[in-house]
């Protein structure tokens, strides 16, 4: 039976691995769980993920979940992947399994925390937690540094210096995007500063063309709509799907 | 040259590395880097950790930071440990994957931040943030609640039903180990409704006897003294070196 990935292209993981899968040539089905449906609460989706969250896959007998750890699974078992993914050499290995687990802590916590409370949030008129968002941004501040001065040192343009792209390079790149939802000078604060990470999403979006753009579409149409509507003025006809969206964030 | 592993026995992380060498026959040296005397700041450090956290190890020419990275090239690089600490089956190693990649935005974030906020901080006169600790609670109910309905299901003692202990089992165990220097109603509120959860903390500290205990030994050395003298009221003596501990927390 074919790979299942369960995935709502709302969410930055399930961009993530689903991109792996279609720049590998991976053979899947694209299994929707609509979070703004709440699809992911329904006991049908419990079988495959307990926990409720996006991504998970299923394949064959085998499932899993944690985005990490599907794009690990998906590098070893499908022969097809290319070594830079997820390199066999220990000392290499190593080194991208401490960015994948930094990026959990730093990276994928500060922003969306961030974008929740500062965008998601009062675009659907609910309550957000300010102390919360803004210890979030100097956590996003802090994260963009290091990983501007410290993971993208060396001579490559991707992360640890290297020449091709690792599953790290994609999972943080997709993190990052969610920033294209935020108010464009908001955005321009945090991403202005740090041109090495400018360049490496640029990289990070050729080298897995056109996927990159054909899976974040719904992202890019979300941050349209959110430029020419603000939702909280605009309750009707666009902003209903746009809020029934954005609702699958939080 | 000998394994070296930077380490301070407060830090949860750090004793985890720690243990796991010890257990498994690993030769290393353990050098000490006191967070309450700010030397994981000095240059010296940031020549190994540039983002100046603990632990940390140098082999040979090689450095890596984040514990479960660690813990992982441990497990590869030295031909001595057992397959059970960290499975070469895809299968296997996949799974455990999923549960080191949830801890890091489940009970790492939860105990952590609970911990620091209605513990470390009050204790050292310092402001808590009561919000963060709120939400901290909650989210640790919620990972102790999946722990034993989850991850502890199945027949063995261990997580993922596990006969033996991975090291997924002991750097999530080193995690709530912290939970020792809360008060003992509060600690009895957290772990006494879940009983595998207590369990497996046994399994997990018999299985590593007697080096559990002996790294242990400070975090205990702290709980009595905590217990035995709040801060606020005997902020002399003994309390001096007991703050200098904590501090060595936040």
């Amino acid at each position: 039976m074919k790979l299942e990935v369960y995935a709502d292209r709302m969410s930055q993981p399930s961009r993530a691995v689903i991109i792996f899968c279609k720049v590998n040539g991976i053979d899947y089905t694209e299994r929707k769980v609509d979070i703004s449906k709440r699809e992911h609460l329904t006991p049908e989706f419990a079988e495959i993920h307990p926990m409720k969250q996006l991504a998970a896959i299923v394949d064959g007998n085998f499932k899993l979940f944690e985005s990490h750890s599907i794009l690990i699974y998906l590098a070893c078992a499908f022969p097809g992947v290319a070594d830079h993914w997820y390199p066999a050499n220990l000392f290499k290995r190593s080194k991208m399994h401490s960015v994948l687990y930094w990026h959990h802590s730093n990276l994928r916590r500060a922003a969306d925390t961030y974008v929740t409370n500062t965008t998601i949030l009062p675009a659907l008129g609910h309550p957000s937690n300010q102390q919360a968002a803004a210890e979030a941004e100097k956590l996003l501040f802090s994260s963009l540094s290091k990983i501007e001065s410290f993971w993208l040192k060396g001579d490559g343009p991707f992360l640890l210096g290297r020449n091709q792209p690792s599953i790290a390079d994609l999972s943080l790149v997709c993190e990052l995007m969610q920033l294209e939802v935020l108010d464009e000078k908001d955005r321009e604060r945090f991403l202005g500063p740090y041109k090495k990470v400018q360049q490496w999403i640029k990289h990070t979006r050729n080298a897995t063309s056109p996927h990159f753009d054909n899976v974040h579409n719904i992202l890019m149409k979300v941050k349209e709509k959110l430029k020419n509507k603000p939702l909280m003025e605009a309750n009707h006809g666009g902003a209903l799907d746009i809020q029934k969206r954005l609702r699958s964030r939080i």
